[in-house]
């Protein structure tokens, strides 16, 4: 597995454990060292392991869930550090997103997500799905 | 100056470039070395230094301006990786966004952007302007 494959496969993992809203999970992924930032689709930036988290395990405990899958997933890497943008398909619509990691401890641990409503679309052929 | 202070610096430099219509300060400004990305407000994920500049050389060549204000800027260190999260103020409404940044030859150069409107306002209290 190259280092873009691991990053794929954690980026996967937060939307397997977004789609199956397994707090635990979600929880193991995102980074205890390094900052951590989320952008939900509309809200501001929260900022700090505690704020984004909780943002989690409210959409996580929501009783509706989120029907979410991710497609055109794309990995960069700078170093230690890795970025993917992908889009998201949700009931409500379609999400382009950016989501950030850092090795650690040899792992992909998760320091930023920002999705935001994608209103042009691509002209390619149907997109790639992953994850369910 | 501390190097959160230089990364601030650098995106400043990047609304200063934006407000003034300035393409050869936002050309400068990108990494030539690191994958370059950016997300436009509703459009999907442009993967390439090619891509990404054509795309700032439209918007700063439109006859009709950006007024564009950054504020509520913070700066988060990974390494020589870095990540501002700030506000935008445009005439067309208030947009959150995503600044990322390497250290590339002791400057810090500029690889992705996302900006998505924004919708839910934090409880603050008037925030702090930076340029203009």
């Amino acid at each position: 597995m190259t280092e873009k494959d691991a990053v794929l496969a954690a980026n996967l993992e937060f939307y397997r454990a977004f789609a199956s809203r397994d707090f635990p999970a979600m929880n193991a992924l995102w980074s205890r060292a390094a900052p951590v930032l989320c952008i939900h689709p509309g809200w501001p930036a929260l900022n700090g392991r505690e704020a984004v988290m909780q943002s989690w395990r409210n959409i996580l405990t929501n009783p509706e869930p989120t029907r979410v899958m991710c497609y055109d997933d794309q990995a960069f890497l700078y170093g230690e550090f890795a970025v993917v943008v992908c889009e998201e398909e949700l009931a409500e619509g379609h999400l382009v997103a950016t989501n950030m990691f850092v090795l650690e401890g040899g792992k992909w641990r998760m320091v930023h997500h920002q999705a935001s409503p994608l209103v042009a679309r691509r002209q390619t052929a149907r997109p790639q799905r992953r994850n369910r």
